[in-house]
């Protein structure tokens, strides 16, 4: 009897958190700053072609606390496409004076049970929208990475398909409540990385992060059944707010 | 049934350990450790300014022990600010000469079982003063980060709220035995940060970290539910002990 | 009564992941550059020849995200070889770019329950070329260590044979539904390495790994009795399109 | 029903770990060893008159392995004093060549069921000189932090004090059995650093730290209730025995 | 009642793992590397000396994989011994192009259980050769820690003396099929070191230390009460194979 529950994905996914090495960057030189500037506004301008031909999407985030200093969080049709970002961006003037902080591979994941029953989810446009998204430009991220817990009695892997559906329903009744002020966006990594899955949240006001992952730790799924990597929280940057940030 | 209680926020915190690089600071030039001290004294300086305008509230402690040698403690409207406070600090002089050491991300929590019945909250002046509160001129600090437990038959989660609100009335007469030598200051983390919440203490006798901390662990809330992070206990510096600290 | 499963051991085998060092690779003169490039090249021309000659195989993978920038993952008859590879790599002007990420050592494993009745599994040719494979040609590779759980209620190693061996019986028709898609190479590690195998997937679409590994952790010998290491993912690299991502 | 047991605190503690770069002490001039040695020797000769005015002690060991070369342990009177001593020593030239490698901040605890009944124990002279001690000349030293245990069945706060006093008791004779051998000096940690207590022993025969703490381990107290942190042994260095272990 | 089974202890021990930094060792000058080379030659005439008047044996390894490169394996009468080689080694030119890997202080042990019953076992030679062992020039090495479990019903410290002595006679058999393929040298690291006992195990056929392994972890005392740390496997090196590995 296979338990597993359908799933359907989208695009691959890579979060990037960067650390700047700030003791370095201001030293370096006009000319080397003005090439490392142009460099990041033509990836900026690049991924705005890529996302305006919906071949992929991508975000820059500002990280609070010492984690990171950035992160940038890149969906795209193929595994290739995110190991030419990276290389690509390695090979940058900025690169150099930035260390690798946090990584995260995985795929835009949706659940069968959240698909529409009359419709083959890949020909539903909005089933196909959430495979796809494009990023929105939302003033916060949050990211953290999770599990579902394989411990002593609470073994979700262990749980009927039945009890787990009907737990998960009850779940997302509580994210529902947040989708005006929080977008959300489920990754999937098993087999990709080593978290099963990537929770991207997105808000204008972060406080709205605090109110639904705790709601979220109180309902049996999170409570007995998950457990947590770290958590990332940023402000958006587009291009002229990342030169703001990186002037000396 | 909506387990979650409810909470208020207020100042969001940033608590920023550092480590000097003794080895290059002693190093450098007159002229570069005047600029240093120049830019730290602005700091402290417009930090000033901040709280006398009641728009936040920033210490400085000299951590003991290898783990760090400095934490910066700030409190502020928004994480656009904390984002500004740590960028503007990055671009120093003297944070050159220092490492990251652990950060902390949360935001000031009160709980609604702690406000008056009568009013509410946010237009409660004690409640506000708490929830934006002036970080006290204690002589000694001490920080932990903290989970309420999931584990087994000792699932915080998944207990009533009566029940977890009766613990939690029982664990508040230990603090309160303790208002006259610890200043408590609760900030939340959860969707923010790796832990659920983060423990700021202040006290002029450090004895007392010990006495408060170890009296909560034989309470069932500590001891059954509660894990903790590392704790960090630091000797408050103003401007010019700082500044005595930072001379060779 | 002894309870150990016989196996079977082929090669040795050696997964060892690199940081590429981009800071320094960018600045190495032309001269060195060519150097370097060359002796990547007399390597992957070398390890054709010891795979020709059947007496190992290699490959060679660029690891998405910041765990690793390569794997190259070796299979030579003694541990000696791999030592030989080892220091070999390790005096080549490109390693001096690179910097060590992860490693695994371990050894090609066939189990005496997926050996046929009637032939000694060594003079099976079969079983032969499952004990010293040759390396597919698949574009993506997916690696990760495991092993069985001893915890409480869920231990492996506290349970019967036979009970074991028919729960494993169950978990191969689950590997076996993906033989067209995966191809998958078990590594013993126990006395060998920190885990007790390693697995290694071969797949042209990377999301069959998803698949196949979400299907196993619903099969009770994953979901109760089974802990996993980090998972790395990467794409195909052969001379052409190594010296391609090398280029500055 | 406060459940905590009385406890009296004595000096505060550092025990500050360090490990040496040889790659650069062997490159210092003859000028800079010589003023690097002059300001050790200062130190000691310090450490010294703190302690004959029994305002604090102060020891310096070898440690074996490479978890650190050197550990200093300080005892004082207060935060204050601890902080100058580390600030001290990290402006001296020979700290430029040292690496923090643990440290541990704690305050020497002496048990209230371990003070005479009829004499208030800060009047004791005996108790008195177990919360400030001259540390002995021992020729080794072992430290390990170590906490009691809160898991499951196996929770030390959860058990009533009666049965907390009756098994500290049992436990005291095994230690009673080692005081010719060996000296045990306990410092309380809770609220202060990561673990709950720090154990440090002095023996002349590094074997008694192996059958002192195996026979503990096999009492109730450490078995089911007692974690431990890493394990740090050592050799004593006076000041002209780290002389020859610095001299090049 | 002591429940703790008497020990014999012989020569104390370090294993000493280092990494090779081979970027900076490769390009020492000719001189340099002379000295060096010199170094290491008298080392290990050195360490002949010593085993050839019985007080001490050393071996080196070469390991395979990133964890390290080398084990140097002493064992000597005192820990002030084991130091002296530290230091000395950490004073030696090619020390600076070595990196601490991991390390391991502990001491050989000998059970009561496995002595004779007529004759004091350090009257015994058969005993006394197994507290003071010279290592034997087997192929290969095979060392990891490991703990006795305290773990909910798992507890081995909680069993009757009886009860563990009988599930270690059974134990010993499966070692005891091993003694031709495998000598295994177990040295105590209670109050010593990280964990409780150190396992170095010796053969020609690194496949044995597979097969040993994976027996044990289905005996009882393995599967239900061990925990392991890292496992580290290595080729013999004499100095003149040594030699030849430093070659540039």
């Amino acid at each position: 009897m296979n338990e597993v529950i359908q799933t359907f994905e989208g695009w691959y996914s890579l979060h990037d958190f960067r650390t700047i090495n700030w003791s370095s960057w201001k030293y370096v030189s006009p000319d080397e700053r003005a090439q490392a500037s142009e460099e990041l506004a033509t990836f900026f301008h690049d991924w705005k072609l890529t996302e305006d031909s919906n071949l992929g999407s991508s975000v820059v985030y500002s990280v609070i606390g010492q984690k990171a200093d950035l992160v940038f969080m890149h969906l795209r049709e193929t595994l290739e496409e995110l190991e030419e970002l990276k290389i690509a961006f390695n090979k940058t003037t900025f690169a150099e004076h930035t260390l690798p902080a946090y990584s995260y591979v995985s795929v835009v994941e949706v659940n069968s049970n959240m698909t529409k029953p009359d419709v083959h989810p890949l020909e539903d446009p909005d089933t196909l929208a959430r495979l796809k998204p494009i990023l929105p430009a939302a003033k916060h991220i949050c990211f953290y990475p999770m599990n579902k817990r394989r411990q002593g009695g609470d073994n979700w892997y262990m749980l009927s398909m039945d009890n787990r559906a009907s737990m998960m329903r009850r779940r997302e009744i509580i994210g529902g409540a947040y989708t005006e002020q929080v977008i959300q966006i489920i990754t999937g990594s098993i087999g990709l990385d080593d978290w099963e899955w990537g929770v991207t949240l997105f808000a204008d006001d972060p406080l709205q992060f605090k109110k639904l992952v705790s709601e979220l730790r109180f309902d049996e799924v999170d409570a007995r059944y998950s457990d947590y990597g770290d958590f990332f929280v940023g402000n958006r940057l587009d291009a002229a707010r990342m030169e703001t940030m990186l002037k000396i």
